[in-house]
């Protein structure tokens, strides 16, 4: 019946890829790699979650839309995973299970922010190098992982990210790996990725202590809802 | 009738932000902007659009949901135009003047990538310096604005900014002159925005001629797509 959708029309030569949105995810984790990665020659971008129709941002503020269900979606060459409030996703066996599955047969399984904590609970980052958002650095350990501080982090078949908008440098890095280095500069290009930010706080040694805390605050979470141990 | 959302309720002393969606508009440069204003201590992110619903990307493959009318939304704190396909954006006379009367009392008008072209045909940039995205730089001397090759651009109230990514920056930026500059510095380190490109091709002269025809390519629409000269 989803034919079609088990196996995706490809546009062309290029990889599907299966973005897994949820409530309460975070836009930019999502957001930032899809960018990158639609843009990729012959590319599609199928987003799935445990129901079609809309997922709520964790901010509250913004909707994204879910074009497939994890039942539809049973192969991906590419399955990108965003963070944000991950407490039920990672404790969703049926997420978990759709993750395993998928990435058994994937080239590349990818996390951005707290996905990593995703692909952990799924127990695919044991004994590997990981990151993941600076706030939940400590979560890694629990998975079998061993924290790398770096924007990105690739081992074996599985790339994780540093928070939100580290998903950006991924999604270029792995846009080279699924074509070439011409291709994943003229993405660079494409989405005029020449940062200039205006200050120079965006790791948590740079900001210092009182910052850090302020981003927390800020973030309108405590660190036990973004952690899981409610 | 709407009068919850012609003077949106305050989550607490901080800005309202008007989020103009449109079908296809890039993703990005929506949700960059979104993910550091969302966080401004007490702001309220309104979506907008010429329907509620749903509007699709530029590439085709994501969908973000509207959650108010035009018509439903009368006042802002800052405007927020995305860009990405904005040939009828720019000639739709309705969005035009919606454009024009929300900049009339907001504090902030800001656009990202094309969404300056939408700014430019409003009529807003007229005598202002100005910047877009980096391919469609000829389009506003039309508008009688002078382009400036920056990541972003502040004129007036007026902030324009350059492709895509360079929203973040915006966006940022935005976030200290809308509280201070610890609060803007606290929301860098929130979105982790400590870029580390794989590449150092994310302008127009850095990446050279080449880079530069793979990259409009890459993007799918003609020249002419995206500059509204059909």
């Amino acid at each position: 019946m989803n034919h079609s959708i088990n196996r995706p029309a490809r546009s062309g030569s290029g990889p599907v890829v299966a973005l897994l949105l949820f409530d309460g995810l975070t836009a930019i984790d999502a957001v930032g790699p899809y960018e990158v990665l639609s843009r990729v020659p012959g590319a599609s971008v199928v987003t799935v979650g445990k129901r079609t129709g809309l997922v709520r941002t964790d901010s509250g503020m913004l909707e994204l839309g879910v074009g497939h269900t994890l039942e539809q979606v049973s192969h991906a060459d590419v399955l990108v995973v965003p963070g944000g409030d991950v407490r039920e996703l990672r404790a969703d066996d049926q997420v978990l299970e759709w993750v395993r599955r998928i990435h058994r047969r994937s080239t590349w399984t990818a996390s951005v922010c707290t996905g990593s904590l995703v692909l952990g609970a799924a127990g695919l980052l044991r004994g590997l190098p990981a990151t993941t958002y600076w706030a939940m650095r400590a979560e890694l350990a629990g998975f079998g992982a061993r924290y790398v501080q770096d924007r990105f982090v690739e081992a074996d078949r599985i790339i994780t990210s540093a928070g939100m908008s580290a998903g950006i440098d991924m999604a270029l890095h792995l846009a080279a790996k699924l074509t070439d280095d011409r291709v994943g500069q003229a993405l660079q290009l494409l989405v005029e990725y020449d940062p200039a930010p205006p200050f120079d706080t965006g790791s948590p040694e740079k900001a210092g202590a009182d910052l850090q805390r302020l981003a927390l605050d800020l973030l309108g979470l405590p660190d036990a809802a973004r952690t899981g141990t409610r």
